[in-house]
């Protein structure tokens, strides 16, 4: 076996974000920017559109929810194990406007059996505009054929 | 007095609802329609489009979000105190397809102070696709000037 | 088969109940009573002692949490499959006090696959002390032998 | 002044969670240790006793709940503003068994306005029982006379 045949655990998580974002058209279509991928861990950001927006000038919930919801779905599929969201929570700190260019990090807090648990912040700079928490599951099959995984202890 | 300057709690909520639907750009954009809305209720559909889904060919999870958040924003408005979204919960319980017409019905659970809890069911047919909460909080002000609304005891 | 062979799902859910209150020692201890149960629903009321106080004199939140968890635990447990609590939110309306006597009414919201949805809200009185929501379960195996049960179409 | 006259955050943290741990009932009567405190952040840790288990031979949900939302209390408290849990979240990760010594830890994880939103993880050795998020409120008022507080930007 040589060297190319062995992936680090972000490097597979890398893979795994690579094949998800070809065909998430939806992230794609919201001009969500995939900006790093580690194993547990993505960061996406996305800017604020008039289509997002409500009639108090403000982004619609439902905008900053889908940000914060495509850096957990990179998170918890970062170990090549295809998951889904079972249920999420939201709280809304501040509000985000017309333009306003929103980061979104997710963060691998527990996994125990079949679930995770997965912390995603969205700033505006400094800001903190929301806290999510999403809970995934794993569904079975894998994303992208491995050749062999350093280190990860629980993939 | 006469019998034009006064509104049910109903009739108020249809007039919030006017108010608010006029600019809320990003529910149009999306594609919803406000099909009823009544005083703590309100129900709207969206069917999903294929921007709205994501690489295995289902709905992203933040458009079913998006839908029942909007639904939940109508109910919690429609007592003429301008609310705002503290936080919000979704558990996914069945996969939303491209093509498919969703509606989400919101009904209000308990008001508390400044405080509300509404329960917003998303189905699909007879499907049930998310099983949503979302607590809400006045944040002082009115949508629309009231002549006089008839019974609503805690209004 | 006789009709001594055949039980509704209500005496179903009574046989369940009765199974589990047996060796529930913790809601026995808490001084908790099983009021009523059925398919899919359960109440139990319980007074606040002075072990279950803080330091401001009114309830602490674990053990209205506690009835409340009693409850969700009845109702989904009610259709003889073996069912635990996966999470659980609870959102505080109003503070308990010194004797008061709370009532929990659990309701099943919705059940899909090996998961329920079961809401559950205490009272004191007409007065909502908290809404709580329960996620379940199902781990296999049942609480009792039945000999035929009837019209329990997701049993 | 004095240098006695000075407290430094986590000073002010320990002596508000005297104040509140003095007539806190309930968390004594359970058995609680308050081991440490901070600014932010606080640490409590309890056995499971026979009357806290159900008849599966575990710890009843209810208690590990109690668990958490003490160490919360004391975390949210730690500013030396008087703050109530307005809604937490938790999510049962491994069973507790009688005889488990659990350890709760809670850290702030944003504070806004009045709102402040803190995780508690709740382990058993290397274990992880359970995560619990408690969103809390401040209601007014302050739990100990304070001479003079260092550094805490935003107390």
């Amino acid at each position: 076996m040589t060297a190319a045949d062995v992936w680090t655990p972000d490097e597979l998580a890398r893979r795994c974000a690579a094949v998800m974002w070809a065909d998430d058209v939806a992230s794609q279509q919201l001009g969500m920017t995939l900006d790093t991928v580690a194993s547990g861990t993505a960061r996406l950001s996305m800017t604020v559109r008039e289509d997002m927006t409500n009639g108090h000038g403000t982004a619609h919930g439902g905008f900053i929810f889908a940000l914060a919801d495509s850096a957990f779905a990179f998170a918890c599929n970062s170990h090549n194990e295809r998951s889904v969201a079972q249920a999420c929570d939201i709280v809304f700190a501040a509000p985000a406007q017309l333009g306003d260019r929103l980061v979104a990090d997710a963060t691998e807090r527990h996994r125990f059996g079949r679930n995770g648990i997965y912390d995603v912040r969205v700033t505006r700079d400094a800001v903190v505009v929301a806290e999510f928490r999403g809970r995934s599951r794993t569904i079975g099959g894998a994303l992208v054929d491995v050749p062999h995984v350093q280190g990860d202890g629980d993939g």
